[in-house]
């Protein structure tokens, strides 16, 4: 099969027979999504799969001059930029296109099947851009974010500090004032900038780095807390044109996703990296969260892609590849192994895994786009750690059982599906690990807030569930309601408890949480599908199968919810 | 901590507090089995770890004169030889010193942890001799077993082809009759033998490779079925210090496990590879049963060994990493991760998975020293699926977390977690997948026997569980009996539908089996530890975080047993 056809075939499913994204009411008509979606399988073949090998063996080095990248990953993300794939999702006075984040998404999750470490520079770039133009002053946008949306230049966030890794309250980052200019406040800044993705390359012209730093108080001290964060653009190439004090002080080795750099940055080994304040002084961190929340969807969606893929490929493997016979068999030649329960179990896993993630990620994209409505505003928050945490930890799942389905072909590099699995190992670590998912849904989504995003996901569900009662899909929709009812009662007793009791089990909560909503995003799709075509087929089996195998796992999760709060943090330390 | 502490801590344990290896009426004292242990996590710390991550960069190489390994590996594998620790577990008459299985598996166990790749070679060449010793004439075992047996000469295991992986059936080698001298019935050989570990190196004087191939019949043609395979001990020199005509066709190059050289041979290139018939034709398959039993107990203590290691890098780790605040804390400086509920969550199930592991696999070992008790041997049959895939399923998993505790670092190959889980990525795929261990356990174990071995574990599980009730371990004890209630049901209910309905499940009801029988060997552990010391309260911890957080995860894997047989294999192909 072509590469990207399996990604592609769910793609337009979503979109277009479950999501509704085209057609009546919608700001885009199905030809436009078409022809997007066309021209990305058809060049994330050619200009970004065709290198994922290559850029994952000939990692990025660092010399005098910079970092250097695999020599194929330039002209790939010249074509996107000339293709307009960078501008495709910003307002056409911005230069964009102004096409729906979700077909924008849908564009992307094609790319990052082919070549996810390539596929981060864009997605950063382009988040970078967006939160300068929601934030930024006129200068600051024609000036650092245009460039961007034009593809020209490339964009990161500096966040994370050697000793400040999910801890941003402890940065020590520090920015004086300076004065300033038709840029705004300016400042000098001086810190150590740690796991900053496309921190040095050589591709684009310049680099805006989006930097969280602290401005010290009158005395030159640095208020504690994350309230104090202030955040500030700093370009690696100042617009006189000479260098910013900004260096590359080392390159970090990954497992995987090598094509894209990692660095240490150093800023102001000299006389202080010049940046401008974007917004107020102390607003850095809600800024940032709007970045910060559009990495979590990206990441989301990249986990699922190299899911997608994995599956694929698998799928391929399994149709192809003749191996042993039918239990009781007596003679007879070999059976392709996709006839052999084990193996169509960890296909349709997969299948459950991969495009249960994508669902979700495009579920959430579509909430960005109506995030004008109040409901799905609020939604779209409650979701966001699902859609950045779900597709990482069981993304990564489905990698492992398309490896498995190859059997010792799956571990040897020959085989794409090993490279698929340490770029995917990623996903749970960057951009907030899964336990700090956990404690953003329990402790600020579910805690803290109105409980309004919560109200609007249950009348959904019920909403799929009442219309799957009397369906041939009645046993999943009965299984779907009777898991959100043991959500219902943790959510409960979760409040009744509070912190910190109620985060002491936070991540398997999560867990819980994130297969009922994926149990009920497949019963909506199937419902949608219908099961008179293929695909309708398929979505009607894998929302049966996540019902029959899946679902039973939250009861499993839930067990410790709510109690057993001595058994980790009783122990004594020198009894582990 | 010194790198092995850890791990050697939990050795005495299992020994000396639970098996109880030495001492009254064993065959050996506590303070032999104290100095292999003092001298392997010295020897193993010194000869075998400092080479780890070396010999991971430095793959071996093929060149005109054959493999080459890292440089490290060979006077690692003499020095190995010089200790005596090839020979410990033979009979004196074999030149061994006749120690018991348990107590060299400890001893394996921590070169495991320290280098798995290089303790590969080892492992696979005493599992080669005790082949010949058992079944091979005195002749055979002289000229190929007693230079094993030294450390001189090392082994493999040639069973895969290109297009016969697990099913061994279809091997096409062919070895055709040549007549006789003093090593036995001679053949010629010719075929493609895949996966083969240490299928050639630069290390050891020679290679006894045990190749299994099938004899033609009078028309020429090889006999179907595997109850025609034979098996064969093709040296890579031969006795007349000839090359025979084995040739390295290629290496696997892999994702970990990479010190181990894995090699495509082709037999007979020339005018066919001379081999030496052992015992009788069409004995083959059983024959070779007794190595791969054995391996298969290695490949679990391996990826037991595997996780324990991460455990202890993570556990150290989280000692020393300084982040962030508890939950609610207004202020104070940084603390310590493992003074985070999320990090104590993780490196509780760690020590659950990997502590719990080993302890399976050394209750295996024991079960092979004491294999003249017929329960025994029953119940040793029953666990080996298991002792093979849990290990390699959830030390694995062990693994992932100890990564997630190092957050960005442990996904850099600076931190040695990282090459830990690559490594370990491999033991679910070796020696028998999981999907085989499960046809194993269901099919042969459960199905096809007389139930010997589940009435002897049915009644050590009782045991347990009635020495539980009315101690401080009581709850714990109560689950673990009704899990065991639970897993009874189910038996019965597969020996009910009988094959090939009773192997549609069979992997999700192994992973059930294999928690609820780790379920019981933690209470079994805690309650022979105490809780008065710091291993004892360990222990119990983790035996009642099992029992509370991980037992229940076999209902959702029970749910599709015994039904549910339509929801993969009724699935049209085109739906997935």
């Amino acid at each position: 099969m072509p590469p990207l056809s399996h990604i592609r075939r769910d793609l337009d499913f979503l979109l277009h027979d479950w999501l509704g994204t085209a057609g009546e009411g919608a700001q885009v008509d199905r030809e436009t999504i078409d022809a997007l979606l066309d021209l990305s399988e058809q060049f994330a073949s050619e200009g970004f799969l065709s290198h994922h090998k290559a850029a994952d063996i000939e990692e990025p080095r660092l010399e005098e001059d910079g970092v250097h990248v695999h020599p194929a990953i330039g002209p790939a993300l010249r074509q996107y930029a000339d293709l307009g794939l960078f501008s495709a999702g910003f307002a056409p006075d911005l230069g964009g296109l102004g096409l729906p984040y979700s077909a924008c998404s849908a564009s992307f999750a094609l790319f990052a099947a082919a070549n996810v470490a390539t596929a981060a520079y864009p997605m950063l770039t382009v988040a970078n851009a967006r939160l300068i133009a929601t934030f930024g002053s006129r200068a600051q946008i024609d000036t650092f974010a245009r460039p961007q949306i034009d593809g020209r230049w490339f964009g990161t966030m500096c966040l994370s500090e050697p000793q400040a890794g999910s801890s941003l309250a402890d940065v020590r980052t520090r920015a004086v004032a300076e004065g300033s200019d038709s840029l705004g406040e300016r400042y000098r800044l001086v810190g150590n900038k740690m796991w900053i993705s496309g921190g040095d390359q050589d591709v684009s012209e310049n680099i805006v780095h989006l930097v969280l730093a602290k401005i010290p108080d009158l005395e030159g001290a640095l208020p504690p807390g994350s309230k104090s964060i202030s955040l500030f653009i700093v370009p690696k190439i100042l617009p006189d044109g000479s260098r910013n004090d900004v260096a590359v002080a080392g390159l970090n080795h990954k497992m995987g996703y090598r094509g894209t750099a990692n660095c240490l940055l150093n800023l102001g080994e000299k006389a202080g990296a010049t940046g401008w304040l974007v917004g107020e002084p102390g607003d850095g961190l809600r800024q940032m969260f709007q970045m910060m929340n559009e990495a979590r969807i990206g990441v989301g969606i990249g986990a699922a892609a190299l899911a997608m893929r994995g599956y694929g490929l698998s799928l391929d493997y399994a149709r192809e590849r003749l191996q042993g016979r039918p239990p009781g068999a007596t003679g007879g030649g070999p059976v392709r192994i996709i006839d052999h329960a084990d193996v169509r179990h960890m296909l349709l896993q997969q299948k459950c895994y991969a495009e249960g993630a994508l669902a979700l990620c495009l579920y959430c994209a579509k909430l960005v786009d109506a995030h004008e409505d109040e409901d799905a505003a609020e939604l779209l928050g409650l979701l966001t750690p699902i859609a950045k945490s779900w597709p990482s930890e069981f993304g990564l799942a489905a990698n492992d059982l398309a490896i498995q389905v190859h059997g010792g072909y799956g571990y040897t590099r020959d085989f794409d599906v090993e490279q698929l699995y340490r770029d995917n190992r990623l996903n749970p670590i960057h951009e907030g690990t899964t336990g700090i998912q956990a404690i953003d849904l329990v402790g600020r989504k579910l805690l803290r807030g109105n409980g309004a995003g919560y109200a609007v996901l249950r009348q959904r569900v019920a909403a799929a569930c009442a219309r799957g009662a009397g369906s041939d899909l009645e046993d999943a929709a009965a299984a779907v309601e009777e898991g959100w009812h043991r959500i219902d009662a943790a959510v409960d007793q979760l409040r009744t408890i509070g912190t910190p009791n109620a985060l002491e089990n936070a991540t398997s909560f999560l867990r819980a949480f994130g297969h009922a909503t994926l149990a009920w995003l497949w019963l909506d799709m199937a419902l949608a599908a219908g099961s008179s075509s293929a695909v309708g087929a398929g979505k009607s089996y894998a929302c049966r199968y996540f019902a029959a195998t899946e679902l039973p796992k939250i009861e499993a999760w839930l067990a410790p919810v709510g109690s057993a709060f001595e058994l980790a943090s009783g122990m004594p330390e020198e009894a582990f």
